[in-house]
């Protein structure tokens, strides 16, 4: 797969299905779904067969729609549609909690639509679906090019989970810099966490990385204060799935961790971050809600046996919240944002 | 399995050879393996079907004390039985460099049989095999105890890796105070780091806490901060692999780690110590040889396919090393040890 040319999620050619690659079975297989159904819909958000805060805000952009397309075709009722469209458009955000991006996205086509008879607002969502694409893919651009203001030929960061193409499009947000930096050439490393217990690190980043040219070395998560402390990280990249007003960051588990570490060795920590993340209604990280996740994942998902006892009890939050003193600045598509942080101003 | 009264390391009945359960196999299997061979003796050290500094210590008093008995069996001859018996403590030492049990227990062994005739040097180093067994079973006791003096009913404590009956003897080090306070009716929590890439916490620490009654949860690495930030943990419980004079401390990689999160959240951080661990040679943690293990533990182990792009660069080490300033204290057979830490003071 190419970053380049191929987007982890788009329609299909036809219009009528959200066509994405499942990102549960990378990097020993690329496989294509091609989905129409509410459930199958919702299951590979919650699945996490396409994750990542900008890839879900373009996916549920394009499900919603599919959506809409389907119910017209099937009841050409204007008040049948719109009771069946919030019915289904409140399904898709339930899926997941913590990114932001779901219910942006879902809220935003959904706005385009209201009043509009079935066929006309069908049309309109398909619009504003494709905006918020291409919107991101110019996002996506922009914070690339902000982040490789940050680093020089031959440096080396360390990354937790995923924030390349697959969780966005084309260059992704806190693995642009170094997918573009590489492309032109540079001289790159990346230290890799593998990031239980859905190892998006070990096989996502790893594996986006790599293809891209730039010179990876996976660790296990409990590494990466090691390899801090051995002066071999120049700075730490990430993602976010949702940013609260001042600052606090929800992203994957062991983000915070992560944070905490580069302060405690100097080493700089910066948070890529589209404002499509940023919700603005959100105070602090206090009122980020923390999604929780099967045992299983802990336990049994991609382990040839069991490793733990039976019925062991497990907590699987999939996400943390980093407390905004420990970030050092935010790459956004409006610039580097550094504190103190107000991120409704940035909005102005 | 019982710690109370089932040894992870011994004697078989007729004094051949050394008799551990294979920890690797643990906890789906439980299997005992009988060995006498060179190469199998170093094999289960290596491949960590032996492991915990004490345990290996333990075990390597053994061993060479096997290979003693046989190598006699094999040839009469007083060079002959030298020239071999130190040619194969050499190796048994080899197997792994970290924790200092190891050279210590070998060089231990070793020194009673110097110059005896071979069927009394054996019989010097069977006693002396056993009194090192005898010693950490009185010492784990001892640590126990005094590790029941930091906790109180109710308490929830954070570990890293296993410091328990299997990585030692009877009660263990870190887990110790933890088996004895349960063995005692005390209502105690604990948060299972699972410790990748081997899986010590989640195989071999929530199988011994929880069938002690202990109250277990199993998370990630990368989720030991969140529970810290939580506001769950009351202390931080771990074992060590070496210890150096000014206190700075080698234990399972991810270790120091914790001890970071541990400051940065205010909560104390206990480092379980026997004496036979501290190495006085060493002034600092800068001396102390981290063992690097192969990519596979990452990439392959344990998993049912590949979860990594094929050929990926890992970095292994299976160590790290925890700074004095971070560790609230040890605690030790002679008792608990505050800073400032100066070891070879402990040991007049």
């Amino acid at each position: 797969m190419q970053y380049r040319d191929t987007d982890s999620v788009r329609l299909s050619d036809d219009g009528s299905a959200v066509v994405i690659i499942d990102q549960t079975l990378l990097p020993s297989q690329t496989e294509y779904l091609s989905l129409t159904e509410l459930d199958e819909l919702c299951e590979a958000i919650y699945r996490l067969r396409v994750r990542g805060a900008p890839a879900i805000g373009i996916f549920a952009g394009y499900a919603l729609y599919v959506r809409g397309l389907r119910i017209s075709e099937e009841d050409g009722d204007k008040t049948t549609f719109y009771s069946r469209l919030n019915k289904e458009a409140e399904k898709l955000i339930a899926s997941r909690p913590t990114a932001v991006n779901l219910s942006w996205a879902v809220k935003r086509v959904l706005s385009v639509a209201r009043g509009l008879p079935p066929r006309e607002a069908v049309s309109a969502m398909h619009a504003e679906a494709t905006t918020i694409h291409e919107e991101d893919i110019a996002t996506c651009m922009k914070i690339s090019e902000y982040g490789l203001t940050l680093i020089k030929d031959g440096d080396t960061m360390l990354t937790h989970c995923n924030a390349g193409a697959l969780a966005t499009s084309r260059y992704g947000t806190g693995l642009g810099a170094l997918l573009l930096g590489a492309e032109r050439g540079m001289d790159l490393h990346a230290y890799v966490d593998e990031t239980r217990p859905l190892l998006q690190g070990a096989r996502l980043t790893a594996y986006e990385l790599s293809n891209a040219g730039v010179d990876v070395t996976l660790i296990c998560d409990n590494m990466s204060g090691l390899v801090m402390k051995q002066g071999k990280i120049d700075a730490c990249f990430v993602g976010c799935d949702r940013v609260a007003a001042n600052g606090d960051t929800a992203n994957k588990i062991g983000t915070s961790s992560v944070a905490v570490l580069a302060k405690h060795y100097g080493i700089p920590f910066y948070v890529f971050c589209p404002l499509s993340t940023v919700d603005t209604e959100c105070e602090s990280g206090d009122s980020i809600v923390i999604e929780e996740r099967p045992p299983e994942e802990i336990t049994g998902l991609y382990f040839s046996k069991r490793t733990a006892p039976q019925n062991i009890r497990c907590y699987n939050p999939a996400f943390d919240v980093t407390d905004h003193e420990l970030i050092t600045a935010f790459v956004t598509e409006k610039g580097i944002i550094r504190p103190p942080f107000d991120m409704r101003k940035v909005f102005g």
